[in-house]
């Protein structure tokens, strides 16, 4: 489902790895990995201003690898599975498209030692 | 070896990321996960002036996506794992955080249905 939905709108993809290809995203990702956490908490290891780090939260949400929710004056964020479903889903494929590639060259190869 | 480097220079995955926060770059990609192909070939799908285009090969050459080599005027891209490695191993390991809090979390239900 969720690969089909991004193979509908591949432009998806661009948010799902603009979001890795930042070191505090990442690290933020890797915090919550080990379990939810809430925004003051994910952002002490940082020097960075608040405004600032929320914009990383919003984008991490935005681009479907976490959820938030507020309670009170406390955001609790934790991850989703479905951009790294999709991250996973791409990766995947090239690597099915080499081994198909490699496996074919075997069999020529074979073929050829056969003659 | 690959993610000896990688954990020790993790701006390097900056660059693997945003490579492929691009439909262009993950369409050629795509091609090259096929076999080899030559830069005017790769550029035909695309309705981009070449030196755009040329910005795209760059850009997946410097991240570790892709090698190029040129012959006479024919520039060849191939694809390179090296870059394909530490995506996937970065994925692997948020992976494996969740797998093992899963893992405490289905030991601790069984332990409260012990007692």
């Amino acid at each position: 489902m969720i690969l089909s939905l991004m193979a509908q709108y591949p432009e998806q993809l661009n948010g799902v790895f603009q979001a890795l290809a930042d070191p505090t995203r990442r690290a933020v990702l890797g915090r919550l990995s080990r379990g939810p956490a809430s925004v003051s908490e994910l952002s002490k290891p940082f020097d960075m201003a608040l405004p600032s780090f929320m914009k990383h939260i919003r984008f991490l949400e935005d681009s479907g690898w976490i959820l938030t929710r507020k309670e009170g004056r406390v955001r609790t964020c934790a991850i989703e599975k479905k951009a790294f479903t999709a991250a996973d889903a791409w990766l995947s494929k090239q690597r099915a498209l080499w081994e198909a590639r490699f496996d074919r060259l075997d069999a020529l190869l074979e073929d050829s030692q056969d003659e």
